[in-house]
């Protein structure tokens, strides 16, 4: 006799990433979401630089690779069929730090797609409720991929006090770079944005942005023209490689702040006693406020149409993380469906 | 004929710092005070880690050391007579960092006893009449000489918000750390503060402050029983030497602040990825208010009597200098006149 009883499991694909190897996976189980967590659709995801830098061993991280996305919640109840976009850190909610309301430094928190947790270049993932936000009918899904990114921008207002009339420097002309050198200009500061591509710092100056492009054939200190050393209050280092650290670091006056935004594999030797002299504060930066970014984009006051340098499928995202790390591209987006 | 015509050229005697080589010389022309600076007659000096720090060649200084004093005023006009202490950093005025009030970082400062300015372990000294404070007549001329490292212990309120309600660890039991430790725990925040040394901590026990041991054989994390690592909101690090940091960064939560006292020869190696994932904030800290520190010391608020372990006349300065860097040694004193 044969049991009519069969057993149904539902298989999903997702991009895959162990031991620094990619694979696409055409079997992972659909993710069934604990209680607290809302199934979701993954629409559209992009490629970040964190994840280049796991590929690269940055942190060992195995399961399926991606944080940035939009996606529609399946699960039944007043989120069912909504557009969303979520936070990546899931907290513990019994720690110190999440019963002080420092949720994002939760000292068990898995991270989507990062730590423990997998992410969202796959058809499913699962994301706590409470990490959602409804993203605004007039923003675009290829718009909504950004808000990951671009509230980790503006995380810098978020901890720095940037004045109207302060002297800015931000090294770096990366995604990252881009979207932080947007918010940045918003405060109205003078702000001077240092790349090493004409193309993306392109984007910046038709938004009225000052550029100065990093020429190590120059003579001038920093090997970059017009812009004064030592005269900086505010320097801001997204350049993803240690070198940016010394270089922001140059521009600063005695007294001023040095925000980091990169993440990289590897240490740096600083000089702790001029740091100490000059007064530097440094501030590391990294996850930030959701709500803000979605209000952001719905004003259409930061471009992010202009990053999308390639568009794949997800059966092709061995290969979009390819080209994301091609020289000279910006935002890959993965199409999922 | 003999001119009746003679030079008369005052000589004085001064510590002498040059190619990290002491010697007191007694033959030193009086100083003549440029326009708008006063000839201060000293009276006692202190000896600080800084002192020791250029002796080891920290920075090439050549030169009157010394910039702990007090002294009298003996320029005619309003403040003849008076009893002084001065802050070290002599401004240019003209240099955008004065401009902006920003004189501690003065482009072109000279820093008494350590930067192209003789100091005052010597009969006499100049200083700018701006750089002056009176002393409280009921502040002693032992407890006017920690003016000026209690100003750089006070410039960690004035950089750093500390709440009542922080959990702060600072590391280092030295002079210096003894003065922050005090300064600190004025805020009422729940204070630790963690040393090698039980009868330096004893001073601060004595106040109430919470203290505890450094001990390399104890199999706690840190080498410190009793102190949470990965808990404090604050961690000040005032060892002088390069393994404060890392023990300073371990104590510290997520989005927490690690403010840098210590100034010494050397580069220090370190991992930034995880200053940007725990959004930790590094403050370097230098010199403070001179006019906060005589109101403190005039209220007898902070204990320095209980510092002075030793005591010497100009004449034996090299002496003084060689006890100063015993171990287990605080605050050795210069009887200048």
């Amino acid at each position: 006799m044969i049991s009519n009883y069969q057993l149904q499991i539902t298989i999903v694909r997702g991009l895959w990433l162990e031991k620094q190897h990619l694979s696409l996976r055409k079997n992972l189980p659909l993710p069934t979401p604990p209680h607290g967590e809302a199934l979701i659709k993954i629409i559209r995801a992009g490629i970040c630089n964190t994840d280049v830098e796991l590929l690269r061993g940055y942190y060992p991280y195995a399961g399926v690779l991606g944080h940035e996305f939009v996606g529609v919640v399946e699960s039944d109840g007043e989120w069912k069929g909504k557009r969303v976009v979520g936070e990546i850190n899931a907290r513990c909610g019994k720690c110190e730090a999440c019963l002080h309301k420092n949720r994002n430094h939760c000292e068990h928190r898995t991270v989507l797609g990062i730590q423990d947790r997998n992410g969202v270049f796959a058809e499913y993932t699962t994301l706590p409720y409470e990490n959602l936000h409804e993203v605004p009918h007039n923003v675009s899904e290829d718009e909504a991929v950004f808000t990951e990114p671009l509230a980790a921008a503006l995380q810098i207002p978020q901890q720095v006090q940037i004045h109207p009339e302060d002297r800015v420097v931000l090294i770096g002309d990366g995604k990252l770079g881009l979207l932080c050198a947007q918010v940045v200009a918003l405060s109205g500061c003078d702000l001077t944005v240092i790349g090493k591509h004409e193309n993306k710092l392109e984007i910046l100056k038709r938004r009225g942005i000052k550029t100065a492009i990093w020429n190590p054939k120059s003579p001038t200190s920093g090997n970059v023209e017009d812009v004064d050393s030592q005269k900086a209050d505010v320097a801001i280092e997204v350049t993803g490689s240690p070198g940016g650290f010394e270089m922001a670091r140059g521009y600063l006056r005695g007294g001023g702040r040095l925000v980091l935004k990169s993440t990289y594999a590897g240490k740096l030797t600083l000089d702790i006693s001029s740091i100490v002299v000059d007064e530097i504060t440094i501030i590391g930066s990294r996850c930030g406020p959701f709500k803000a970014a979605l209000d952001l984009l719905a004003r259409k006051l930061i471009d992010v149409g202009s990053f999308v340098h390639a568009r794949y499928t997800l059966d092709d995202a061995v290969t979009a993380m390819e080209k994301a790390q091609e020289a000279g591209v910006l935002k890959v987006l993965l199409d999922v469906s």
